[in-house]
Protein backbone atom coordinates (compact mmCIF):
# COMPACT_ATOMS: atom_id res chain seq x y z
CA UNK A 1 0.00 0.00 0.00
CA UNK A 2 1.00 3.45 -0.74
CA UNK A 3 0.69 4.94 2.24
CA UNK A 4 2.53 2.21 4.09
CA UNK A 5 5.88 3.56 2.38
CA UNK A 6 7.44 6.18 4.10
CA UNK A 7 6.69 9.76 3.69
CA UNK A 8 10.19 9.96 1.60
CA UNK A 9 9.37 6.72 -0.98
CA UNK A 10 6.29 8.09 -1.64
CA UNK A 11 7.58 11.35 -2.91
CA UNK A 12 10.20 9.47 -4.77
CA UNK A 13 7.42 7.58 -6.38
CA UNK A 14 5.56 10.39 -7.48
CA UNK A 15 8.63 12.50 -8.83
CA UNK A 16 9.60 8.89 -11.14
CA UNK A 17 9.13 7.86 -14.18
CA UNK A 18 5.53 5.68 -13.81
CA UNK A 19 2.46 7.73 -14.16
CA UNK A 20 1.28 6.12 -10.63
CA UNK A 21 1.13 7.90 -7.88
CA UNK A 22 0.16 11.16 -9.40
CA UNK A 23 -1.86 13.95 -8.82
CA UNK A 24 -4.95 12.23 -7.68
CA UNK A 25 -2.91 10.56 -4.72
CA UNK A 26 -1.27 13.66 -3.61
CA UNK A 27 -4.37 15.72 -3.40
CA UNK A 28 -6.02 12.78 -1.43
CA UNK A 29 -2.69 12.97 0.85
CA UNK A 30 -3.64 16.74 1.66
CA UNK A 31 -6.60 16.29 2.56
CA UNK A 32 -5.65 12.90 5.01
CA UNK A 33 -3.04 15.64 6.35
CA UNK A 34 -5.30 18.52 6.76
CA UNK A 35 -7.59 16.52 8.64
CA UNK A 36 -4.87 15.83 10.48
CA UNK A 37 -4.16 19.68 11.16
CA UNK A 38 -7.74 19.84 12.34
CA UNK A 39 -7.68 17.15 14.60
CA UNK A 40 -4.07 18.23 16.47
CA UNK A 41 -5.18 21.67 17.16
CA UNK A 42 -8.92 19.96 18.85
CA UNK A 43 -6.31 17.80 20.84
CA UNK A 44 -4.46 20.63 22.17
CA UNK A 45 -7.74 22.69 22.83
CA UNK A 46 -9.62 20.27 24.07
CA UNK A 47 -9.64 20.24 28.20
CA UNK A 48 -8.27 23.94 28.46
CA UNK A 49 -10.23 25.88 30.83
CA UNK A 50 -9.60 28.95 28.90
CA UNK A 51 -12.15 27.31 25.57
CA UNK A 52 -14.09 25.74 27.67
CA UNK A 53 -17.17 27.39 26.21
CA UNK A 54 -16.21 25.35 22.59
CA UNK A 55 -15.17 21.73 23.95
CA UNK A 56 -18.89 20.35 23.17
CA UNK A 57 -18.26 21.92 19.87
CA UNK A 58 -14.79 20.71 19.06
CA UNK A 59 -15.45 17.19 20.19
CA UNK A 60 -18.48 16.79 17.83
CA UNK A 61 -16.10 17.85 15.10
CA UNK A 62 -13.04 15.42 16.04
CA UNK A 63 -15.98 12.77 15.64
CA UNK A 64 -16.38 13.65 12.57
CA UNK A 65 -13.02 14.92 11.27
CA UNK A 66 -11.14 11.98 12.54
CA UNK A 67 -13.68 9.88 9.96
CA UNK A 68 -12.15 12.04 7.59
CA UNK A 69 -8.50 11.85 8.27
CA UNK A 70 -9.03 7.71 7.92
CA UNK A 71 -10.94 8.12 4.94
CA UNK A 72 -8.88 10.55 3.27
CA UNK A 73 -5.82 8.22 3.69
CA UNK A 74 -7.40 5.62 2.23
CA UNK A 75 -8.27 7.18 -0.52
CA UNK A 76 -4.42 7.74 -1.26
CA UNK A 77 -4.37 3.73 -2.47
CA UNK A 78 -8.09 4.21 -3.83
CA UNK A 79 -7.23 7.11 -6.04
CA UNK A 80 -4.41 5.01 -8.14
CA UNK A 81 -6.25 1.54 -7.94
CA UNK A 82 -9.01 3.72 -10.10
CA UNK A 83 -6.34 5.25 -12.15
CA UNK A 84 -4.84 1.46 -12.97
CA UNK A 85 -8.49 0.30 -13.54
CA UNK A 86 -8.23 2.41 -16.47
CA UNK A 87 -4.96 1.41 -17.63
CA UNK A 88 -5.72 -2.13 -18.13
CA UNK A 89 -9.49 -1.41 -19.56
CA UNK A 90 -7.34 0.07 -21.99
CA UNK A 91 -5.32 -3.14 -22.71
CA UNK A 92 -8.64 -5.18 -23.45
CA UNK A 93 -8.69 -6.60 -26.84
CA UNK A 94 -10.03 -4.81 -29.51
CA UNK A 95 -9.94 -7.15 -32.63
CA UNK A 96 -13.40 -8.00 -33.14
CA UNK A 97 -16.74 -5.68 -32.95
CA UNK A 98 -17.55 -7.36 -29.61
CA UNK A 99 -14.11 -6.76 -28.47
CA UNK A 100 -14.48 -3.48 -29.16
CA UNK A 101 -17.59 -3.10 -27.95
CA UNK A 102 -16.71 -4.97 -24.60
CA UNK A 103 -13.73 -2.72 -24.37
CA UNK A 104 -15.35 0.84 -24.70
CA UNK A 105 -17.61 -0.45 -22.30
CA UNK A 106 -15.05 -1.45 -19.83
CA UNK A 107 -13.27 1.94 -20.22
CA UNK A 108 -16.81 3.76 -19.37
CA UNK A 109 -17.22 2.30 -16.34
CA UNK A 110 -13.47 2.46 -15.22
CA UNK A 111 -13.78 6.14 -15.90
CA UNK A 112 -16.78 6.77 -13.82
CA UNK A 113 -14.84 5.15 -10.96
CA UNK A 114 -12.40 7.57 -11.72
CA UNK A 115 -14.14 10.66 -11.44
CA UNK A 116 -16.17 9.39 -8.54
CA UNK A 117 -13.61 8.56 -6.19
CA UNK A 118 -11.98 12.26 -6.43
CA UNK A 119 -15.23 13.64 -5.99
CA UNK A 120 -15.09 11.96 -2.62
CA UNK A 121 -11.86 13.50 -2.23
CA UNK A 122 -13.00 16.87 -3.01
CA UNK A 123 -16.37 16.14 -0.78
CA UNK A 124 -14.14 15.23 2.08
CA UNK A 125 -11.75 18.37 1.92
CA UNK A 126 -14.89 20.68 1.59
CA UNK A 127 -15.81 19.20 5.12
CA UNK A 128 -12.31 19.61 6.47
CA UNK A 129 -12.59 22.85 5.11
CA UNK A 130 -15.46 23.68 7.41
CA UNK A 131 -14.07 22.62 10.46
CA UNK A 132 -10.74 24.19 9.96
CA UNK A 133 -12.65 27.50 9.88
CA UNK A 134 -14.58 26.70 13.67
CA UNK A 135 -10.50 25.59 15.06
CA UNK A 136 -8.93 28.89 13.80
CA UNK A 137 -11.73 31.04 15.34
CA UNK A 138 -12.42 28.49 18.55
CA UNK A 139 -9.43 26.65 18.72
CA UNK A 140 -5.82 27.04 21.08
CA UNK A 141 -4.98 30.44 19.26
CA UNK A 142 -1.08 28.67 20.05
CA UNK A 143 -2.12 26.33 17.10
CA UNK A 144 -3.21 29.33 14.60
CA UNK A 145 -1.22 28.71 11.62
CA UNK A 146 -1.85 24.93 12.12
CA UNK A 147 -5.35 25.63 11.47
CA UNK A 148 -5.20 27.63 8.68
CA UNK A 149 -2.30 25.30 7.02
CA UNK A 150 -5.13 22.75 7.51
CA UNK A 151 -7.54 24.76 5.43
CA UNK A 152 -4.82 25.50 2.89
CA UNK A 153 -4.25 21.88 2.53
CA UNK A 154 -7.85 20.93 2.32
CA UNK A 155 -8.74 23.52 -0.25
CA UNK A 156 -5.67 22.31 -2.35
CA UNK A 157 -6.56 18.43 -1.85
CA UNK A 158 -10.03 19.83 -3.22
CA UNK A 159 -9.36 21.77 -5.95
CA UNK A 160 -6.50 18.89 -7.23
CA UNK A 161 -9.09 16.31 -6.98
CA UNK A 162 -11.50 18.75 -8.67
CA UNK A 163 -8.98 19.04 -11.47
CA UNK A 164 -8.81 14.67 -11.81
CA UNK A 165 -13.14 14.43 -11.91
CA UNK A 166 -12.61 17.63 -14.71
CA UNK A 167 -10.16 15.52 -16.75
CA UNK A 168 -11.67 12.12 -16.60
CA UNK A 169 -15.23 13.68 -17.40
CA UNK A 170 -13.10 14.59 -20.59
CA UNK A 171 -13.47 11.16 -21.86
CA UNK A 172 -16.84 10.03 -20.39
CA UNK A 173 -20.03 10.20 -22.98
CA UNK A 174 -22.98 10.07 -20.62
CA UNK A 175 -24.00 13.46 -21.03
CA UNK A 176 -26.32 13.80 -18.10
CA UNK A 177 -23.82 12.02 -15.73
CA UNK A 178 -21.12 14.61 -16.91
CA UNK A 179 -23.75 17.58 -16.48
CA UNK A 180 -24.35 16.22 -12.80
CA UNK A 181 -20.74 15.71 -11.49
CA UNK A 182 -20.06 19.38 -13.09
CA UNK A 183 -22.81 20.38 -11.19
CA UNK A 184 -21.75 18.96 -8.48
CA UNK A 185 -17.91 20.17 -8.66
CA UNK A 186 -19.03 23.36 -9.78
CA UNK A 187 -20.68 23.74 -6.54
CA UNK A 188 -17.99 22.37 -3.97
CA UNK A 189 -15.39 25.29 -5.70
CA UNK A 190 -17.23 27.83 -5.28
CA UNK A 191 -17.99 27.24 -1.29
CA UNK A 192 -14.52 26.10 -0.92
CA UNK A 193 -13.19 29.37 -2.64
CA UNK A 194 -15.44 31.44 0.06
CA UNK A 195 -14.11 29.34 2.85
CA UNK A 196 -10.59 29.58 1.95
CA UNK A 197 -10.91 33.20 1.74
CA UNK A 198 -12.75 33.50 5.16
CA UNK A 199 -10.05 31.01 7.23
CA UNK A 200 -7.11 32.75 5.76
CA UNK A 201 -8.59 36.61 6.75
CA UNK A 202 -9.43 35.05 10.26
CA UNK A 203 -5.61 33.67 10.47
CA UNK A 204 -3.78 36.44 8.86
CA UNK A 205 -5.98 38.91 11.48
CA UNK A 206 -4.42 37.32 14.48
CA UNK A 207 -0.53 37.84 13.32
CA UNK B 1 13.38 11.26 11.61
CA UNK B 2 9.96 12.33 10.23
CA UNK B 3 10.43 11.64 6.63
CA UNK B 4 11.28 7.81 7.37
CA UNK B 5 7.90 7.37 8.91
CA UNK B 6 5.29 6.11 6.67
CA UNK B 7 2.61 8.11 5.45
CA UNK B 8 0.38 6.85 7.36
CA UNK B 9 2.35 6.85 10.42
CA UNK B 10 2.86 11.14 9.92
CA UNK B 11 -0.68 11.72 9.32
CA UNK B 12 -1.16 9.89 12.90
CA UNK B 13 1.49 11.83 13.77
CA UNK B 14 0.48 15.37 12.62
CA UNK B 15 -3.25 14.28 14.08
CA UNK B 16 -2.08 13.31 18.02
CA UNK B 17 -1.84 15.74 20.90
CA UNK B 18 1.58 16.78 20.87
CA UNK B 19 2.33 20.09 18.73
CA UNK B 20 4.97 18.75 16.43
CA UNK B 21 4.55 17.71 13.72
CA UNK B 22 3.03 20.51 12.90
CA UNK B 23 1.87 22.95 9.76
CA UNK B 24 5.58 23.89 9.01
CA UNK B 25 6.46 20.59 8.47
CA UNK B 26 3.33 19.71 6.64
CA UNK B 27 3.92 23.20 4.59
CA UNK B 28 7.35 21.74 3.96
CA UNK B 29 5.94 17.99 2.59
CA UNK B 30 3.47 19.69 0.47
CA UNK B 31 6.24 21.70 -1.09
CA UNK B 32 8.30 18.84 -1.76
CA UNK B 33 5.71 16.56 -3.39
CA UNK B 34 4.85 19.69 -5.60
CA UNK B 35 8.48 19.41 -7.07
CA UNK B 36 8.09 15.65 -7.17
CA UNK B 37 4.94 16.07 -9.24
CA UNK B 38 6.73 18.92 -11.59
CA UNK B 39 9.38 15.99 -12.04
CA UNK B 40 7.20 13.17 -12.71
CA UNK B 41 5.61 15.34 -15.55
CA UNK B 42 9.28 16.07 -17.23
CA UNK B 43 9.97 12.27 -16.60
CA UNK B 44 6.96 11.69 -18.97
CA UNK B 45 7.74 13.89 -21.46
CA UNK B 46 11.07 14.13 -22.15
CA UNK B 47 12.08 11.30 -25.03
CA UNK B 48 8.92 11.92 -26.71
CA UNK B 49 9.07 13.01 -30.53
CA UNK B 50 5.54 15.11 -29.95
CA UNK B 51 7.40 17.60 -27.38
CA UNK B 52 11.16 17.38 -28.60
CA UNK B 53 11.27 21.41 -29.08
CA UNK B 54 10.93 21.81 -25.20
CA UNK B 55 13.18 18.82 -24.18
CA UNK B 56 16.00 21.20 -23.45
CA UNK B 57 14.23 23.73 -21.41
CA UNK B 58 12.54 20.19 -19.82
CA UNK B 59 15.16 18.95 -18.83
CA UNK B 60 16.79 21.98 -17.47
CA UNK B 61 13.78 22.81 -14.84
CA UNK B 62 14.42 18.62 -13.79
CA UNK B 63 17.94 19.61 -13.16
CA UNK B 64 16.66 22.39 -10.44
CA UNK B 65 13.29 20.87 -9.39
CA UNK B 66 14.99 17.05 -8.18
CA UNK B 67 17.18 19.49 -6.21
CA UNK B 68 13.86 21.28 -4.61
CA UNK B 69 12.55 17.89 -4.28
CA UNK B 70 15.20 16.25 -2.02
CA UNK B 71 15.50 19.65 -0.28
CA UNK B 72 11.85 20.30 0.93
CA UNK B 73 11.92 16.74 2.02
CA UNK B 74 14.68 18.09 4.60
CA UNK B 75 12.94 20.53 5.36
CA UNK B 76 10.48 18.34 6.89
CA UNK B 77 12.29 17.69 9.67
CA UNK B 78 14.04 20.77 9.63
CA UNK B 79 11.00 22.63 10.81
CA UNK B 80 10.23 20.23 13.39
CA UNK B 81 13.26 20.92 14.71
CA UNK B 82 13.84 24.76 14.76
CA UNK B 83 10.54 24.18 16.26
CA UNK B 84 11.76 22.28 18.87
CA UNK B 85 14.80 24.67 19.59
CA UNK B 86 11.92 27.74 19.96
CA UNK B 87 10.67 25.09 22.62
CA UNK B 88 14.15 24.43 24.39
CA UNK B 89 15.31 27.66 24.52
CA UNK B 90 11.63 28.52 26.79
CA UNK B 91 12.64 25.74 29.08
CA UNK B 92 15.87 27.68 30.05
CA UNK B 93 16.12 28.77 34.02
CA UNK B 94 14.57 32.43 34.35
CA UNK B 95 15.71 32.81 38.03
CA UNK B 96 18.35 35.36 38.00
CA UNK B 97 18.44 38.15 35.97
CA UNK B 98 21.18 36.86 34.43
CA UNK B 99 18.98 34.09 33.54
CA UNK B 100 16.39 36.06 32.22
CA UNK B 101 18.77 37.72 29.31
CA UNK B 102 20.44 34.93 28.41
CA UNK B 103 16.67 32.69 28.19
CA UNK B 104 15.46 36.23 26.28
CA UNK B 105 18.72 36.03 23.60
CA UNK B 106 18.08 32.08 23.35
CA UNK B 107 14.57 32.45 22.66
CA UNK B 108 14.91 35.42 20.45
CA UNK B 109 18.00 33.42 18.68
CA UNK B 110 15.77 30.25 18.51
CA UNK B 111 12.78 32.38 16.94
CA UNK B 112 14.53 34.33 14.22
CA UNK B 113 16.10 30.83 13.24
CA UNK B 114 11.94 28.98 13.05
CA UNK B 115 10.95 32.41 11.16
CA UNK B 116 14.08 31.71 8.64
CA UNK B 117 13.27 28.08 7.61
CA UNK B 118 9.60 28.21 6.62
CA UNK B 119 11.23 31.62 4.68
CA UNK B 120 13.09 29.03 2.68
CA UNK B 121 10.30 27.14 2.19
CA UNK B 122 8.33 29.80 0.74
CA UNK B 123 11.02 30.77 -1.84
CA UNK B 124 11.52 26.93 -2.35
CA UNK B 125 7.94 26.54 -3.22
CA UNK B 126 8.03 29.33 -5.59
CA UNK B 127 10.39 28.34 -7.68
CA UNK B 128 8.54 25.04 -7.89
CA UNK B 129 6.03 26.96 -9.07
CA UNK B 130 7.13 28.93 -11.89
CA UNK B 131 8.35 25.30 -12.64
CA UNK B 132 4.66 23.89 -12.96
CA UNK B 133 4.04 26.96 -15.24
CA UNK B 134 6.39 25.45 -17.93
CA UNK B 135 5.30 21.65 -17.03
CA UNK B 136 1.70 22.72 -17.81
CA UNK B 137 1.78 24.53 -21.05
CA UNK B 138 4.89 22.40 -22.80
CA UNK B 139 4.81 18.82 -20.72
CA UNK B 140 3.13 16.01 -21.54
CA UNK B 141 -0.92 16.48 -22.44
CA UNK B 142 -1.00 13.33 -20.39
CA UNK B 143 -0.18 14.73 -16.78
CA UNK B 144 -1.95 18.01 -17.21
CA UNK B 145 -3.50 17.36 -13.75
CA UNK B 146 -0.79 16.29 -11.95
CA UNK B 147 1.06 19.13 -13.58
CA UNK B 148 -1.67 21.46 -12.23
CA UNK B 149 -1.70 19.71 -8.85
CA UNK B 150 1.64 20.53 -8.63
CA UNK B 151 1.14 23.88 -8.74
CA UNK B 152 -1.91 24.06 -6.15
CA UNK B 153 0.51 21.50 -3.75
CA UNK B 154 3.57 24.21 -3.59
CA UNK B 155 1.25 27.22 -3.55
CA UNK B 156 -0.44 25.47 0.11
CA UNK B 157 3.26 25.13 0.94
CA UNK B 158 4.05 28.64 0.12
CA UNK B 159 1.58 30.00 2.07
CA UNK B 160 1.78 27.29 4.94
CA UNK B 161 4.80 28.69 5.39
CA UNK B 162 4.50 31.92 5.26
CA UNK B 163 1.66 31.06 7.99
CA UNK B 164 4.67 30.11 10.08
CA UNK B 165 7.24 32.87 9.30
CA UNK B 166 4.76 35.23 10.46
CA UNK B 167 3.48 33.73 13.91
CA UNK B 168 7.10 33.27 14.47
CA UNK B 169 7.83 37.15 13.28
CA UNK B 170 5.35 37.87 16.14
CA UNK B 171 7.45 37.19 19.03
CA UNK B 172 10.62 38.67 17.13
CA UNK B 173 11.95 42.04 18.45
CA UNK B 174 14.57 43.29 16.10
CA UNK B 175 12.25 45.59 14.28
CA UNK B 176 14.55 46.03 11.31
CA UNK B 177 14.67 41.96 10.65
CA UNK B 178 10.67 42.00 11.07
CA UNK B 179 10.68 44.24 8.19
CA UNK B 180 13.01 42.35 5.87
CA UNK B 181 11.26 39.49 6.11
CA UNK B 182 8.06 40.88 6.45
CA UNK B 183 9.19 42.83 3.16
CA UNK B 184 10.38 39.41 1.48
CA UNK B 185 6.80 37.39 1.96
CA UNK B 186 4.95 40.01 0.61
CA UNK B 187 6.87 39.65 -3.03
CA UNK B 188 6.65 35.77 -2.45
CA UNK B 189 3.21 35.82 -1.78
CA UNK B 190 2.46 38.47 -4.75
CA UNK B 191 4.08 36.56 -7.04
CA UNK B 192 3.13 33.12 -5.93
CA UNK B 193 -0.92 34.81 -6.10
CA UNK B 194 -0.51 35.76 -9.71
CA UNK B 195 1.53 32.20 -10.75
CA UNK B 196 -1.82 30.15 -9.40
CA UNK B 197 -4.26 32.06 -11.35
CA UNK B 198 -1.86 31.61 -14.52
CA UNK B 199 -1.24 27.92 -13.89
CA UNK B 200 -5.26 27.13 -12.82
CA UNK B 201 -6.42 28.62 -15.87
CA UNK B 202 -4.24 26.85 -18.16
CA UNK B 203 -5.07 23.59 -16.57
CA UNK B 204 -9.06 24.51 -16.59
CA UNK B 205 -8.98 25.47 -20.26
CA UNK B 206 -7.81 22.24 -21.73
CA UNK B 207 -10.13 20.31 -19.74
Amino acid sequence: MLVNLSSKEFINAVGSNSPAPGGGSVAALSGALSAALVNMVINLTVGKEKYQEYEEELIAIRDKSIELQERLTRYVDEDTQTFNLVMEAYKLPKETDQDKSKRSAAIQDAMKKAAELPLEVAKACLEVMRFSETVVSKGNTNCLSDGGVGCLMAHAGLQGAVFNVQINLGSIKDEEYKQRLTADIEQIEKEAEGLSKKVIAIVKSQF
